[in-house]
This record gives C-alpha cells, sequence and structure tokens, in this order.
C-alpha cells in the first residue's frame, strides 16, 4: 500500500488525495505540518531532500516527490490517464502550466492569505504580482473551457485534478471568480465525479479540529 | 515532419532543439522574436493563446505547448524515455523541479541580464531572489548527481534535456558554478552526447549574425 507524506491544507498535496480517492486507491496517509517545521528534520529531509510535501512512497525506501509527477505515477493506466501519445502529452502541457502559472500565483496567496498569521501584511508588494499573472493564468483557462468540457482528452484526466487543486481555493484567497463562468461551471463538474472529496477530508480519521476547518484553512 | 515555433535564444525552445537533434529527428523550424512581439500578433496566438514559444505543430493545425510536454512527446519510445513507470515518474518528477524551481529563477536570470538591454537595472531586487532560488535549486542537482549520472533511470532521459536547458546558461548570468562540481561534470557528459547540438547551432541555416552569437546572447 502506498504511503503519502502531505499535509492537509496544502492545495499540492490535495491533488494526489483527490486522485487517490477518485481511483478508489487505498493508501496510508502521514501528516507533515510544514507550518511547524516538520518537512525539514533529518528524518524527512532522508526522504526528500527538497523538503517538500506530498511525497510518495512507492516501495520501501523508494519515494516519489512532486505532486504532478507522483499523479502521473498514481494514474498510469487509469481511467484518469488518457491513453493516445498526443493527448497525454496534452495533459502533461496543462500540468506543467498548472506549476508555473496557477501554482506559484494563487498557490502562494493561499498560502500566505489563508494559512499564514499576518501573512497580507508581509506580503503586500508580491500579492499584486501573484494577483495579475494568477488573473492571467486564470483567463487562459476559461478561454479553454469556453470550448471544453475537460482540459484533455475530452475527459476527467490527471490535468483537471493538478489544476483543481489551487484553482478551488482562488476565492479562498482574494481572487474573485464572477467573470470565469466557465471555471465555475468545470469546478462543479470535478466535484460531481465518482469518489470526489473535498480538501478538508481526511482518509480514517475524524476531523481534529473543525474550528480549523470551517475557517478554510 | 514537426514544425517547431521556438526563439533561438529562449531556454525553453533550445531544450526542444537539442532532443530532437540527439534523436536525429528533422523538423521545421520557424523563429520566433518575442523580444520584438512576435508571439503577440494574432496570427500566432490563433496558434497558441498562451503567447509563448516553444510551440509543436504535431500534425497540420494541432499544436502543443510547454516546453517539457513537447519533450515527452517527441520523445515518446525513443532512447531519451524511460521504459518503466517509476522511471518516467522520476524523470517527470526533475522536470517539474525544473519548471518550478530552476527555470523560474536561472531563466529569468538569464532574460533580463542576457537578452534584455538594461535589464539589470530594472529587475534589481528581483535578482536577489533568483540568485538565492536559483541556487538553492542547484544544490539540490548537485546532491543528486553526487551519487546519480544522469537525473532518471542510469541514463540521458528528457528531464537531463530539460535541466540542461537553463542549467548550461548560468554563468552567462552571474551564477557560479565553482562549487558545483557534479553538476559540472553533468554538464560535460550531455554535451558529450551523440547528436549534441549547442544553443546558437540553427537547423538548415548558417548563422545570421555572428556578433550576437560571440556575445553569447
Amino acid at each position: 500500500m502506498y504511503k503519502l507524506y502531505s499535509m492537509q491544507r496544502s492545495g499540492n498535496s490535495y491533488k494526489v488525495r483527490l486522485a487517490l480517492a477518485v481511483l478508489n486507491t487505498p493508501y496510508q496517509a502521514i501528516e507533515v505540518d510544514i507550518l511547524r517545521g516538520e518537512s525539514r528534520t533529518p528524518e524527512f529531509l532522508a526522504k526528500n531532500p527538497s523538503g517538500q510535501v506530498p511525497l510518495l512512497e512507492v516501495e520501501d525506501g523508494r519515494f516519489l516527490a512532486e505532486s504532478n509527477a507522483i499523479l502521473w505515477y498514481v494514474a498510469a493506466a487509469t481511467s484518469l490517464s488518457p491513453e493516445s501519445r498526443i493527448e497525454r502529452a496534452e495533459a502533461l502541457q496543462w500540468m506543467f502550466f498548472e506549476q508555473h502559472a496557477l501554482e506559484p500565483n494563487i498557490g502562494a496567496a493561499y498560502f500566505w492569505l489563508s494559512l499564514v498569521k499576518g501573512g497580507r501584511d508581509l506580503q503586500t508588494h508580491a500579492l499584486e504580482d501573484w494577483m495579475e499573472r494568477g488573473y492571467a493564468a486564470l483567463q487562459v483557462m476559461e478561454n479553454h473551457l469556453k470550448s471544453h468540457t475537460y482540459f484533455a482528452a475530452d475527459q476527467l484526466t490527471v490535468a483537471d485534478i493538478a489544476l483543481y487543486g489551487y484553482t478551488h481555493v482562488a476565492d479562498r484567497c482574494d481572487f474573485d471568480l464572477a467573470t470565469f463562468p466557465s471555471i465555475r461551471a468545470w469546478l462543479k463538474r470535478v466535484e460531481h465525479t465518482e469518489g470526489f472529496v473535498g480538501m478538508d477530508w481526511r482518509p480514517g480519521s475524524e476531523i481534529e479540529d473543525p474550528a480549523t476547518v470551517a475557517a478554510g484553512v
């Protein structure tokens, strides 16, 4: 069984938990609170020198990092992976777009505004850039979704899972999706997928701190 | 035959040209000078709404964007693509690392310091961040290469091509590789690959402006 090192409130970690839930793949979840330095301990750094979650232990002692590479691995030969060479490449196109255009902007805004106390004051100037570039990324997605149901292969794939991770928290960090109707419809489509779980869902355990979840962090 | 829209001096474009050269795959190269706005014309935006190069025309009217997705596509079922599921995922792990840890920092520094006249003065503050995060990425690569010949699958793969793109221009934009001996040895290994071409090599044409090439831009 996979061991997944992840943080409940991390969008990158959530992507992997969402894919595993949709695929109905069992796994052992190990919570790593990066805000408390748990990804910087010698023990964790021995597993992932980059000190980042999510991290998948594929087999004893073999670790895979990078959320989108983990998605690719767990979805291989499943319904979430396109079959043809060109459609696989188109799914990857959107996953690379996610990592350089969406995650560094909406992901960064979410982290500092939703997870870090006083983060807004610490990041006033950076926030302007994140908003501008985040909206630009959303516009690229909106334009695509005007004429497509999903991002690749006319079906839900790992590309949708990857993009859903941070797009669905955009409204928790100042982004207004009012002018992106196609994105809002796509978010709903993803949420109606069989097996879908929200970011706050925890495998095999009750929610530990309902107040935190209610606050949307 | 593939049509590749690329810019000679872009590291992301070069990655694809390098892979096609190593694979001895013929293609038609179309130069798009983003510094002169050629990727923002209505004609180009109809091909790639993101307005970025490289862009591969896979077949008539079907375009693939994102350098690393293009690499994945052109290398499918070749010697540059790992065979096993876990090794493919490990190659992708390094390609996603490249797009969020290396390219936004060394790539940005290269663009502003090497390609844009007066860029250093325009980006004084950002440059500090790029240097810090770029060196951190180089350290992760150095640590891996201390005990590995290549990044994935014990062989040259698309992951090496992706990482070579901007690592090999680090010394053109203030980065000093003196304390990264494993990276320097790996750069040499890539350069000794059969079919290797440098960033300044142009398919099917003479170099138009030797002075520009000599200046290393």
